[in-house]
Parts: structure tokens; C-alpha cells; sequence
């Protein structure tokens, strides 16, 4: 009696090996068969050396007569051969063609100067860092650090986070606020979902905003509204007017893709409507590590963690691949987001808590975002510089922060213009109207990410970059 | 002018300063407001050392004579003391309370005894195999690897585990055909909502079930119909008396927790019904890795690749907190996954995902498989020779395969009784009621989960469970 579908292959690997009844009366008839499919669908290549007689049949729990047998009827048929010394083999005459394998040039369009917006130096992810601070974590873990987890995430890294928050970005919080996220996206989405849960039918976004996040939001079955945005902001004080939306989701520090920062009237304004219609502010503070120069303001957790749900990420920090983010959310909704996170996908992986907690208590977090910024910051300047020379009618917005600046344009024609342009010229830009961040009132212009850009041709790019720009606006 | 909100701290790491126009007049007031703020609130706690006066002055972009009034004004107030040669400290009786921490002992409750069910031995996670695979496939990345991923997850791990599934488990499948995830309620949550998102309203499961996983169905907006089941598995012939359903999630290979695998008879009759309805077959093969003995059957993804999507993990085989899983899916329904993946999380982590192709590449998987299957293996044979000779009158069921089983008792009092004496021993066990397995008629029954008790006092752990069971079933 056969007692164990997975056999020991002769290349240290299981072998599958479909004996069930219906495969045909009698167990050599059933290794017959199993054999013959899996070289028929390419699952055993030509060549591949057939376990001995002994060892299959110890793994398969019959007998060594019946295995022999069923390799000589496969002989006999021309599937395998067996040379004495050399071992069974499946024949080459009889394999097909193995599985159909998707083209590996299918991959994303590489662009020969990158300067595509919303993207950090992926390249310069902290390698070795990251190993450092993971052997040691994994020294100091317990045996059930890889035991299914809690959906908030792991205690020691929610104390961290929620330190490493207070301190360097002036967040009221303690660890009991932090939920640990897989990053904004998962953020988006299960607040988006819990708010929906609470009732709430209608949330406020920014216009412009990232098409990405608005599908997210209308994912979780709530209405959107658009809020326009100009120099000072978000324009909160349309809210008021607004008696159904009982959300509001803001970039305040950095506005995406425009780069404004929400002034402190327009702060107060914010809050005031939240306070006084019961709603929430969500705060997604992307690239709040990145800020260059200009009136700092901090997050506007800050003024009233009782009414904000905070937002964070190592995505620009570190790398987008890590996926690692955080909310941090008042106590009336957070049963409500974490049993939208236990529905999902229930907590985050134990290798990269226990890496990042090691990180942010080492300080190693702190300097590599100071290392980063300082990167981000010459770049940003040189991009500045030649932008200021060699095209001075051209205005500049959103420079002050983060990885992207935007240059806005009279018309959509001039838009599509400089992006055909780039494209000719192999340059990967972003466009307003094209990259969809607008709803009801499109205004053109170019998004131009500095962060991504390998470091060998960043000037190179920046001379397309005002190629494109010259030919396509003069 | 200030131009960071962020001072590099003396202890290496950056500290967020308020130093906003309402935060007072003038940059000295703000920066005593901001110091004074991060005093009262914790976040430097005492005898914390500040930055010497030229560090902040230049962090800052103030003059130094501005910080070194500050600093005056603050010790006059006694907040902070400066020592010549020691530096200047944040004094000891103007610090209150550092933030509020949730209590280190208010984690899960720790057994004596551990025969909780549905847990693997996650303190055999192979560690040192892991970080081995990470190294070298660091080694190996290019550099965008750890940017933004595609939502199907990386090639290479995709061509790897298609080899591997029809290796080992025999399906029938391509790269193409495979979406990682990062486990199988993310697997589950997805699956549900892309059928509900392609117009499926009704979904049977099996009774008894996860609880977890039936909320994971309703949350995604369908109706659950629920299928009875016996020592043949899932009774499928119901499916077709029950026109709405239009997709049914099984465990067909070791049902969960019951044990049973579904028949060839109804295994023809479930892929009939699938076809004939156009319907759609969840196989959840949570722990097919672990079969020990009895006639193998093997994936139904194997007989019908066209009406089967096929969920796969390694939350039993490596360990839950690893959170990586895959699904096999169906052309027609692939972009609704994927589309869900985009709006719920994006991708899984770069690093998992090339560790563990590296992991399924050099044969590590396998052996570690096989290391655990004869390690379960032994525990189980423990545990049946132990109910044989001391409770020959219990039944025992589902013991061919997986990490648990399942001891089937008359009432629901005798359940009840056994779980009481459990828990007063320090034993952790599963319930059938009580694990709210059933939903319209409850079969009463204790559960035994053997992979996960500590080695060392696996035998007495047995001893209680005799105990136990003794005790209140006699």
C-alpha cells in the first residue's frame, strides 16, 4: 500500500506522484501512469536522473519488485532508459516542451535618464544595515517570534516607532496608538474601510491627488469629494459647506503632488471642523522626513492627536520593497481598524519588525534618513539650479520637500508636448494631466522626480529634462 | 531664519522642534516653547544632554547667541542645568511621566502545556537557513529590487514555486498562473473579494470551518451557504440543489479541522458541478506538505486547472510569521486578484520573496519539509500510541495527515468538562463548540494541535491531555 504521495527525487528534491485510485488498477499501473504524466507535462526534463529502484519504493511504502517493474514497462515504451552505472534517466525522444514560462523582458520599461516622480533611491536601500540589525534581532528573539502575530504589531517596535515619532516628527503618541501597517496603501485602505465601518459615507480627498489612493478609498464603498488645492494647501475651508463628509484625506506637510504645505490659518481651520462635526483628519505624511527648507510646521497630529489619524512609511525612507508603514490612530476607531487588518491580512511579517525596531533603537534609521537628506537635497539643488539658468521663465513648485518638484504649464498641449519629448529623448517624467491626479479641473504640468535617477547620469538626466522642456514650452 | 524643524540630538538621533510662527514671538521664545514642550511631554526625558549651543545654533539656522539665551532663559527656569565640562542636561524634577506604555504582561496567555491546534512548531523556523538564502540573494539583486513590485510578485520566485507546486504537489501550473501573497487570509480575502467583484453573490464553505475565515468571506459582501460534512469530506452533492452558489471553499486534502479528505467520488462530482455551473472551487491546502500515511489524492488543482483556484502558504511548513503565500488562479478571474492586491496592499516585501526563491532553488525547502514531516510525523505516533493504550474507548480522526486531530465527543457538556480540566492543568486545547467551528449544528469535540508544544515536555503534555480527557469522559 502506497503510504506517501511525495517521493524523494534523485536531485534532493519531492517528487509528486498522483498514485490515487483512479489512476489505474494496481500500484505499478499508478507509478506507470504518474511517471509517464509528469514527463509528459515537462515536470520531470529530459535527462533527469529517476530515483534507484530501492529508494522509490521505500518512499512510495511498496514493494522494490513493483517499482522494477513499472521502470522496465516505462523502458519498454521508450519514456526512460536505464544504462547499468549511469542510473535511470527520462529519454530525450519523448519530453515536450515544459511549462509555458512568461517572457522575462516583460518586466517595466527601463528608461535611460529616470526621473519619474514619487520614487526614493531604491538602490540605496541599507543593505547591509538591514542584515546587521536583523542578526541581531534574531539573536534576541524568542522562539515564538514567527508564531502567527498581533494584528497592531509587535509591542517593542510600536515602542520604538512611537519614540522615534514623538521625537523626530513631534507626534503625540504612545505604542498604544501605533498600528503597524504593511504601508500606505494598507494604511489607506483599512481606514478607509474602518471609517466605513463607523458609518461614515463620504470623505474628502485633495485635487490633485494620487488616482491610486482615491481608488483605494472608493474601494471601501464611500463617496469621494474634492477639495481644491492652491499655494497655502488643501482648501479646508470648504468643508464647512460640506455637512455629508465626515473625513478629510490630506498631505499637509507636502501637498502630492503640488508640494504646497497647509497653512497654519488653514490648520486651525482644519481642526476647528473636525472637533466641531465629529469628523477625522487623515494625515498622510509621506515625505515628512525630507524637508529642505522653508517654515517648518510638523504634522498636524500634533495639534490634536484626539482628531487625526497619522500616516507614515519607510517607503521613501528606506525603500518601497521594504513595505513597512504605520498609523496612528485615536482609540475610538482603532478596534475598528484592527479587525479590518485581522479580515485582510492579519499582521505584518516577524523579520521586518524585528529588523526595524533593532534599526530605530540603534539610531541607525536617524542616520540614514540624514544621510538621505542631505543626498536628496544636493540633488534637488543642482536640478533647482539648472532649472533657474537655463529656463528662468519657468515656475518651480514644491521644492521646499520630498523627492519631487512640479513645473506647471499654460496648457495640456505643452504637457504632452515635453513628456513626447522625454520619451524620445528616454527620459521617464511625470505629467498632471497624464499621471491622472486630477478629478474635475485638470491643470498641466511636469512632475519631476530627482530621488530615483541612478547617481552615474543625474546631470545627464537633468540635461534632457531641460531639453525637453526648452524645445516643448519656448 | 529657521530653516530644519529637525536638531540633531546629542544621543545621534534627530529631534522634532516646534518652532512654527503661533508657537510665539521671535525664534528664541519658540525654541524655549519647543524645548520646554519636549521636556513636559517626555520625549527628552531627565538627564538627557542637549546639543551644544553652536550644534543647535547651526541644526537650527539661528544664530548662536539666539540658542544661548534660550538655553539661559531655561535654566533660570530650572528646566534644564548646565555644568561647564559636562554639558548641559534636562534637570531631574521638571520631567513628569514619560508616555504611557502598555503593559509588557498583557501578551497571549503562555500554557504549560501547548496542544493548541493549528499552530506548527514555529520555533523550528529555520533561521540560519533564511538568513543563508537572504545573503545570497542579496548578493545576486539588482538594485531596483527593492522598489515599488508587481502585485503578482516577483518572476523569479513565480517560475520557482510553479516548479516546485508541480513537483511536489502535482498541479498543473505555469508562472503565469501564480500570485504571491503573503499568506492565506490575504490569499482568502482577495479571492472573495474578486469574485464578488466579478458578480459571484453566494459562496458555500464547510461546516465545521475557521470562523476567521468565514468573517473573511461576509466582510467581502457575499452570502455564505454552509456544506455539511462526514468522513468523505465536504458534502458537495448539495451544491447542486443550491442554485446561487457559484464558488465553494474546501479543504478537500485533510479537512479542516475534522480531518476527512474529500472522496474521488465527490471530488468528480464537485469539479461536474463546476463546470456545468461555471463555478469556481477554493482548494485550501493549508497543510498539504503533512500527509503521514493513507491513500493520497492530491490537489483537485491537478484534475482541473480551469475551475480551481489554489491557495498555498508556508504558515505551517516554515512558520505564520514569515506571512508569505500563493495562489494559483484562473485566467479569467486573475485581474480581479490582482486589481484587489493593488487596492488592499500592493505587493508582498522584496527581501522575503527572494530568500525564499533562493530557499526553493537550492532544495532547502524540501529538506526542511521532510525534516519536519518525519518530526510531526513521530510527535503524532506519540500521541496515538498514548489515547490507544490508555483511552482505547475514544475515537480518533483526521490523524493521516496535518498537525492536528480530532477526538469526537457525545455532548456538548463532556467538551465542556475536558477543556475545564485542561485549563486548570496549564493545558491549552482546542474545542469544537468552543472554537465556534459549526454554525447550524454543532458537533461537540476537542482538538489537538501536536506540532507546536516545546519538545521537552512534549511527553507530559500528552500525559495531561490522557488526564484530562479521562477524567471528565469516563
Amino acid at each position: 500500500m502506497a503510504n506517501s504521495e511525495v517521493a524523494k527525487w534523485s536531485n534532493g528534491g519531492d517528487l509528486f506522484l498522483d498514485l490515487s485510485p483512479e489512476r489505474g488498477r494496481g500500484l505499478r499501473t499508478r507509478i506507470e501512469n504518474a511517471i509517464r504524466d509528469a514527463i509528459r507535462s515537462g515536470r520531470l526534463p529530459r535527462d533527469t536522473v529517476l530515483p534507484a529502484t530501492r529508494t522509490l519504493a521505500r518512499d512510495l511504502g511498496v514493494s522494490r519488485g513493483t517499482v522494477m517493474q513499472a521502470y522496465a514497462q516505462l523502458t519498454a515504451e521508450g519514456w526512460i532508459t536505464g544504462r547499468r552505472g549511469s542510473g535511470t534517466r527520462v529519454a530525450a525522444d519523448r519530453t515536450t516542451q515544459t511549462a509555458k514560462r512568461p517572457g522575462l523582458a516583460a518586466g517595466a520599461v527601463r528608461w535611460r535618464f529616470d526621473l519619474r516622480p514619487g520614487r526614493p533611491d531604491a538602490s540605496s536601500f541599507p543593505r547591509a544595515d538591514w542584515m546587521r540589525a536583523q542578526r541581531r534581532a534574531l539573536a534576541a528573539a524568542p522562539g515564538d517570534a514567527f508564531d502567527y502575530g498581533r494584528p497592531e504589531g509587535m509591542l517593542a517596535l510600536r515602542l520604538a516607532l512611537a519614540d522615534y515619532l514623538a521625537r523626530a516628527r513631534g507626534l503625540r503618541v504612545s505604542a498604544d496608538d501605533v498600528i503597524v501597517t504593511t504601508g500606505f496603501t494598507q494604511s489607506l485602505s483599512l481606514i478607509a474601510r474602518a471609517l466605513h465601518g463607523n458609518g461614515v459615507t463620504s470623505i474628502a480627498m485633495e485635487e490633485p491627488s494620487m488616482p491610486l489612493h482615491r481608488s483605494v478609498v472608493k474601494e471601501a464603498g464611500v463617496n469621494l469629494t474634492m477639495l481644491r488645492v492652491d499655494d497655502a494647501g488643501a482648501a479646508v475651508e470648504q468643508l464647512a459647506a460640506l455637512p455629508d463628509v465626515q473625513a478629510a484625506i490630506l498631505t499637509p506637510n507636502h501637498q502630492h503632488p503640488t508640494g504646497a504645505a497647509l497653512s497654519p490659518t488653514r490648520r486651525a481651520t482644519l481642526l476647528d471642523w473636525a472637533r466641531t462635526s465629529d469628523g477625522y483628519v487623515v494625515e498622510d505624511d509621506y515625505d515628512g522626513e525630507f524637508r529642505y527648507d522653508g517654515e517648518p510646521l510638523g504634522p498636524v497630529q500634533g495639534l490634536d492627536p484626539s482628531r487625526v489619524i497619522y500616516a507614515g512609511t519607510v517607503s521613501k525612507t528606506l525603500a518601497p520593497g521594504v513595505r513597512l508603514g504605520w498609523l496612528i490612530v485615536p482609540e475610538p476607531i482603532r478596534d475598528m481598524v484592527l479587525r479590518q487588518r485581522l479580515l485582510t491580512d492579519g499582521h505584518n511579517g516577524a523579520l521586518e519588525q524585528l529588523a526595524f525596531t533593532e534599526l530605530l533603537r540603534s539610531g541607525g534609521y536617524d542616520r540614514h534618513i540624514r544621510k538621505m537628506r542631505l543626498d536628496y537635497r544636493r540633488r534637488r539643488n543642482t536640478l533647482l539650479g539648472a532649472l533657474a539658468t537655463r529656463l528662468p521663465e519657468l515656475g518651480v513648485a514644491g521644492a521646499a520637500a520630498g523627492l519631487n518638484l512640479l513645473i506647471p504649464l499654460g496648457d495640456a498641449e505643452a504637457e504632452e508636448r515635453v513628456l513626447r519629448a522625454a520619451t524620445a529623448a528616454g527620459l521617464g517624467l511625470g505629467g498632471m494631466i497624464e499621471g491622472r491626479f486630477y478629478v474635475n479641473d485638470p491643470k498641466p504640468g511636469i512632475l519631476v522626480g530627482y530621488a530615483a535617477s541612478p547617481e552615474h547620469n543625474f546631470s545627464q538626466s537633468v540635461d534632457a529634462l531641460v531639453d525637453a522642456l526648452t524645445v516643448s514650452v519656448r
